[in-house]
């Protein structure tokens, strides 16, 4: 098969401090579909075009972040062999049982050199899109809210992201896209890695804390919709970070702005398609500038300060 | 790797009555930037963002109509893996050396049941895409005319499609995307395939005469550049065949032209992203309309009749 | 003032075969707002960001077509002295008393050479537009179908369109913006009309029968909405004449489609802005094609055809 | 007339630090066509898309700033019966010799109480658009850089806003569109006022010093060719002082930046479209964020310091 391991980051998994306030926050400002609540008191959403169960779950807590991020794979035995390859690479995986999540086949969870909990897992119930896989329109109609495409990746700040992207690279088939060196034109301090065409499906920032989260992402369909994203945040008095402008890294246009828990989230737009065969791109550090956000040429203060 | 096998189409050789005029339309309406010509009068093409030495060649013929469709593949050792698998599965092969066209390495060739060539092959010259490969911007100023991102795919007419599907899928690794049936609601009238995230690398219809050529497609990076497309066919008196539009199928908007040998294309923007795990789309006869012109839900006579 | 006299196109009558589907219609598809119904029978409506409490009316007939077409002009002086300088002009006028039509005041009603109604009223009562007028937000979010900006203009055919033309510029301080000539080289087949900056507020085609429905134009806010319709018209089943597409004149981008009752409407956007001391355009017989339809540079047989 | 009087903003003159270094800018990151010089040492520039010889004129001097803005009025007629009803108004003005700018009539100076130099004109050669006015395309192909299309309007800063309005209001015929409340709730800070349908012609900020310059505006087509604005800034390296992004008042989409001479110049896109009978928008002091930054619905600090 041309794609086959890893298919996609499936699943995230957040804290938020209040649950309400966060659903309705998820449901009627982001737009996502509340598709069930387990014993565990966690709440289960997915975009109205993705297809499977869920794939955004928010449990209340004391301290905002992420629990875990779980990519797909291509089914029972690409888990199996990458569980084996996983341990064989000297890094302790744990399963968990099918079911443990709603809708959710068995997971393999392991942690990586920057803190996070990273999960695979290979079924998810195909709850389809809201529209038949037989003569369909071309998007349903009662969308609510910023309405994004789907949960498209994430950015994890913490340590050692060079032991992070070797478990990602050299076990789990992900590539370097785009990277930004330390100022001692060596190190990286910022990776960004994908398992497929998208220009990124997990980024990485150095960063002394580990476990902490920079934001998470939701794919939208146009810089139009990058707008009325940005209207929809201001009319609910969402707190924008910054935004909308564009990514030097990936070309991608966005907005970045905080949850009602102070988690960071991205609606972004855009991104070339990349392919393994082509080399990666390097920012300097002096260039971080424009790296991040192409139209100021610098970051903001709370860029590298604020995560959860 | 997540990614392996064949990446995606990465280079289309296409028949032309005129070679100057070609040339002139291809360079100046299109905004493809000539890569260089060889001993075969062949004129060597890619567009500016496209970092392959070329991806899309014209000769000069008595006859319009596509030559040869080449796919890139991960490296040497999946191209002669590729090979290997190619014969064991019955489909005859030749080799053709490295520089026999510009810039590329060895490809291995073979006839599809359509009646089309296709090509693999592993190497091809990286010049870069106008911009550097470190700290560069986000695009190129200069471009010229209608200005693609890319060759995209390409939907090729022939009479045995089932047959070329089965050697898509069991040999290369591709994954069928969505389907039209024909009004005996069992066999296909069409079928797109991917080796990718992207809606389609190949489609096909099924038509009695073989190796004939529906469309080679370009893709935009917005909705506001196909219209800005149509705009530039009309300055130069392009004859459109329809759109701006959207397809039903893959829910890209699109324009289809004709060159000015009669080779139809299309510039297109769009299309979701899609995984081997999703289950195709299907459309019945009946609804050929909606699924190929979204918009009209009805086919236009050219559609089905004129090829190349 | 540097804006006195008429001001804008203000209330569309128009006639529908089927009083409930057509509400349905205009609510659902376009997204109108209905605003109330009268003793008569007519349902009005508005759109969602129009202030002035209608703007569409319909009512059930046997025969589609236009009613009348109103154009609200500044005060109640400006009225009367338009009204005076109507019959100075020989066109006969009659008054129709304040509150006959919902929510607007007296109206000056007269007939123009192409058989068609035209009225002029200058009271309306302003409903808002659902967001205050202190510190309002930018946009309503509970927006139903397409969502137009305003009712923009309409399109008449008739016999005399010099004689409609006369009593626009000379009395009602209109002014040419475009004109297509008949193959004579000498009359006008087509003509468009304005009172403001907008490119068109009125346009006429010379056509044998008198009173006749072009289109009434709906205004979008781009091009990206101008695909959305086309989408909402197919979830619908709304028969689309043609588009998206672009007219040469104005340069505006259209979609023109079938309400329930045959009467032609258009969605569109754009079109430049324009001032009385700019020469108008003037399209000659051959380029009808590209005036009307830009990217075809050809009418479909409908266009000149069919009216209601 | 429906449009009589006072037309639309024609043309602006700018100071700049370093001549050569503007034209470079205007000409070739703006977009700007460099239309003459003449004896004073100025340039001249208009849009691709405007038909008058003129519409920016910049001349070297050692502190940045607005020279004057003149408004292009409907015929010479209107010209003196406007120079006499400014006269009337108690407003001193002076005649300036057709032909002292290029291209250009006889004008009528006078000064408006916020200490800024107004002037009205009739004539100014129509050299076109670029495309006949017989059979046009919709739009010319070689542009360069931003390609705005038109000059827009600009906003001033000086001591008596109220002064001006009255002014603009009662001789010339502009209206008010919307305003902004100093924290008293009774005086304006803020003030947008227009003589067409376009949601602002000109616009004034309570400020101590007289004569000063916020910024002056150039048109854009859509939100798309903001993001490509800004790209273009960023490549250019031209200091943005923010955006892309929208105003509450007037709805529009903008970014501001600054000239190499520090003078602040808007691309824009958008705005409602207005008309005197409707009543102004109103926003509280403690809402000027929103009013002037939708998104971020907060002042950057050199939106009320920095002018020229």
């Amino acid at each position: 098969m041309a794609i086959t391991g890893v298919l996609r980051p499936g699943h995230f998994q957040m804290r938020v401090l209040d649950l309400q306030q966060s659903i309705d926050f998820y449901t009627n400002v982001i737009g996502l579909k509340e598709m069930g609540r387990d014993t565990q008191g966690r709440v289960y959403f997915k975009t109205q075009d993705e297809r499977d169960h869920n794939s955004f779950i928010i449990r209340e807590a004391d301290e905002a972040g992420v629990d875990f991020v779980g990519f797909k794979v291509a089914d029972q035995a690409t888990l199996d062999k990458l569980d084996a390859d996983l341990r064989a690479y000297g890094v302790h995986t744990e399963r968990i049982a099918a079911g443990e999540m709603l809708e959710t086949g068995e997971r393999v969870r392991f942690e990586i050199p920057t803190g996070h909990q990273i999960e695979l897992y290979a079924e998810k119930t195909d709850v389809g899109n809201g529209m038949p896989y037989v003569n369909p329109e071309v998007w349903v109609p009662d969308a609510k809210g910023i309405n994004p495409v789907r949960f498209d990746h994430c950015l994890l700040y913490g340590p050692d992201i060079d032991g992070a992207r070797k478990i990602f690279e050299d076990v789990l088939g992900f590539y370097l896209v785009e990277h930004v060196l330390m100022d001692d034109g060596e190190a990286d301090l910022a990776i960004w890695l994908t398992c497929s065409n998208k220009a990124h499906d997990i980024a990485f920032v150095r960063h002394p804390e580990p476990g902490k989260l920079h934001h998470v992402s939701f794919l939208l369909e146009s810089w139009e919709q990058v707008l009325r994203a940005a209207d929809i945040m201001s009319m609910n008095r969402v707190s924008i970070d910054i935004g909308p402008t564009r990514h030097g890294v990936t070309r991608g246009t966005t907005i970045y702005a905080f949850d009602p828990s102070g988690n960071r989230f991205e609606t972004f737009c855009g991104g070339y398609q990349t392919y393994p065969d082509q080399q990666p791109i390097k920012w300097t550090f002096d260039q971080v500038g424009p790296a991040v956000f192409y139209h100021d040429r610098k970051l903001n203060e709370r860029f590298l300060s604020v995560v959860s």
